[in-house]
């Protein structure tokens, strides 16, 4: 069977099983993800040993040591990914829940309902816990659920979702968990192309991989990720507070999208600021790229226009010194990918500006940007965080895995 | 200037206006809307004047009386587009308002805030009466809006987007209302790809327009508007209520998508409701197309597959007999566009079955299908009706242009 017909055959499955997982009950749902926690664990040994040939390759193939560390199964990983489903299966079902209802001047009762998606497609990179991750908040919320993973992580993926279908084999459809067994670039642009079937495409990865997505796809996509989140230190900053969210959302985890890139110091505190906090992100390893205001104060390299305007997702932090909220607010208006932005002060009217005047999905006063995720937020779990600003912005949870709705109850009403 | 550097410049300056617009006061936006709709009263003789260049040119090129009745505006069609502003003056500033608020485990203070999506772009056909309602919602939920009308109308819309931008000039930032001066199909094609600019791209009208948009746009769309509405007469229907269901959803204006176009019944009340049915409908003028079984009961054409497939947007009405329940939720999945599905029951288990299984943006017990619409709904207006299910599904108001952002309050917070 050639790609276009092997996806378009599973794209069918996958519409059919959403059909009857929008109204499968929430018992059989959870059952399902118990079922997929404990198999997990059950063949623990083999999903190690095919990842074991995904590590070996990746080995061979010179890959960067941090991108292996991504790729790898332990035994301590896999119980990690078990307990997720477990954790998803605790949630409350989204399902079914009337968001609102109200009767129109017909009389009429109208009810907004909260309804599966129908087919995700999600198409990521290596990790191979995102497999587990969206198999389990995709069953959930009553999707059925199309993976296309890395071409790294094949092996690892492949034995992982076969896992997965068995355990749910006589509990829910076929059809609800598809692995896309192809490495071929060609896949993911066929699958782009299967709106017929697929109701949304979230892709999960660098920059290229989304440009590619969103520039290719007749399926509605959800962009997420690329983050170029700023701190800024309004003049009346707490100090103190200021260096430890800037030090936490720097260097807590750099390679991550709610990872801040540039800090905005506002000129009248600039001296006071960066000298200390400048030795505490050396010790951190943090290299510093500054304006030329900054080189005055501290030593640094000159930061240069692309140092402003893209993730650095390493231990670099950009620095430029602006004379007024105004002006951070431009440079944030000008660079910011619409992520996460935070302002330090204790200023009542600088914090309320700073909320109401910057677009971005998170909007922090006085907190560190790391906090932009499903966990933190309280959803139980992530999906990913939509930088778009349609369906949904910010850490996507169960919700935002749903569509709606209206339910209407009439009484033999017709329009006049 | 050529058409890419054009609509490029346009997406700037729409983008522009929207950084403002997104935290524009309610009273500047409700005085803006205010001008708009005292500004068509005041210029309508040079409406009329302009309107009659489009209406003499579609009658040279032989275009169906009801088209043009569309386009044609008249001194009362202009009162009803500058009340419908002032309507959507009064409804509630949809902006600013959180739609909930919580406490992490973290003792942050997060908030759901309502907020303008940006810029949005509305390609429709021939209707003038769009322009001022889509720019009216568009400017009361903050947005900018880039319109792109038909040729046909083009005089007529480039007419009011003068009057309305004279109207707004001293009060909302330029750029807020666009209209692109270009009859070629191209400058469509470059629309779509102005996903730097455009939040997102909303097609309204045919099949062939909005399949056109869907497959060539980066930006992304919200699909509108195909509907393959059916009834389902149920065997415990009231057959009196389901005749008058039948006889409104199908004529009180046949050529719109919230019309149906299939009805099925159960083959226990066949016998019982065709004969009087249909002669109510033939005296409507509807054509009937039946199934074999109906053919048995009354003298009707045979329906094919294409009859149960297609909008016939006209006075012609499939009839199909089921032998139950099943069948009919059979039939409505195979075939429906998921717009909007009733059934006629009195009995209580089957209208929960219809309710659940049935998948569209809008499922009715008991009532015409013809209420799926905004100003129905009691959204006090419409930007169009998605079929799709991201984002918005069903009648799109105020709240369907409007995104989110989160604001997020702490004390200090890091992650640790």
């Amino acid at each position: 069977m050639d790609l276009q017909n092997y996806l378009e055959s599973m794209g069918t499955k996958a519409k059919n099983a959403s059909r009857i997982l929008s109204f499968e009950k929430s018992e059989n749902k959870n059952l399902a993800l118990k079922k997929m926690s404990q198999a997990l664990i059950e063949n623990k040994d083999i999903l190690i040993t095919e990842n074991k040939k995904d590590i070996d390759k990746a080995k061979l193939d010179g890959m960067k040591e941090s991108l292996i560390d991504r790729l790898l199964l332990t035994e301590k990983r896999i119980v990690d990914m078990a307990d997720s489903l477990i954790q998803i299966a605790s949630l409350k079902d989204p399902i079914g829940e009337i968001t609102s209802m109200w009767k129109n001047s017909d009389d009429l009762t109208i009810g907004k309902k909260r309804v599966p998606l129908g087919v995700i497609a999600i198409i990521y990179e290596s990790r191979p816990n995102v497999t587990v991750d969206a198999a389990g908040l995709c069953i959930k919320s009553g999707n059925s659920v199309i993976l296309k993973g890395g071409k790294e992580a094949i092996n690892s993926n492949l034995a992982i979702a076969k896992v997965l279908n068995q355990a749910i084999n006589d509990i829910l459809p076929k059809g609800t968990i598809n692995y896309v067994n192809s490495t071929e670039r060609e896949a993911v642009n066929i699958l782009l192309k299967l709106n017929k079937y697929i109701d949304v495409v979230i892709p999960r990865g660098g920059a290229s991989l989304i440009n590619f997505v969103v520039n290719n796809s007749t399926v509605p996509v959800i962009e997420t990720g690329v983050g170029n989140c700023h701190v800024y230190v309004d003049e009346y900053a707490n100090l103190s507070m200021a260096e430890d969210i800037i030090i936490n959302a720097k260097t807590q985890r750099p390679g991550v999208c709610n990872a801040i890139e540039t800090i905005l110091i506002h000129e009248k505190i600039a001296k006071k600021i960066l000298p200390s906090l400048s030795k505490k992100l050396i010790d951190k390893n943090v290299e510093i790229r500054g304006c030329n205001k900054t080189q005055v104060i501290i030593p640094c390299t000159l930061a240069c226009e692309e140092d402003y305007k893209n993730e650095f997702l390493d231990l670099i932090l950009a620095v430029k010194i602006v004379d007024s909220l105004d002006h951070a607010l431009n440079h944030i208006y000008k660079y910011s990918t619409k992520h996460s932005e935070a302002i330090i002060t204790e200023n009542y009217s600088n914090s309320q500006r700073f909320l109401n005047e910057v677009d971005a999905a998170a909007v922090y006063v006085n907190a560190s940007t790391r906090f932009t995720d499903g966990f933190a937020f309280g959803f139980g779990g992530e999906i990913g965080i939509s930088t778009q600003k349609l369906h949904a912005r910010g850490p996507m949870g169960l919700n935002e895995l749903t569509s709606s709705k209206y339910v209407i109850y009439g009484n033999g009403q017709i329009r006049k």
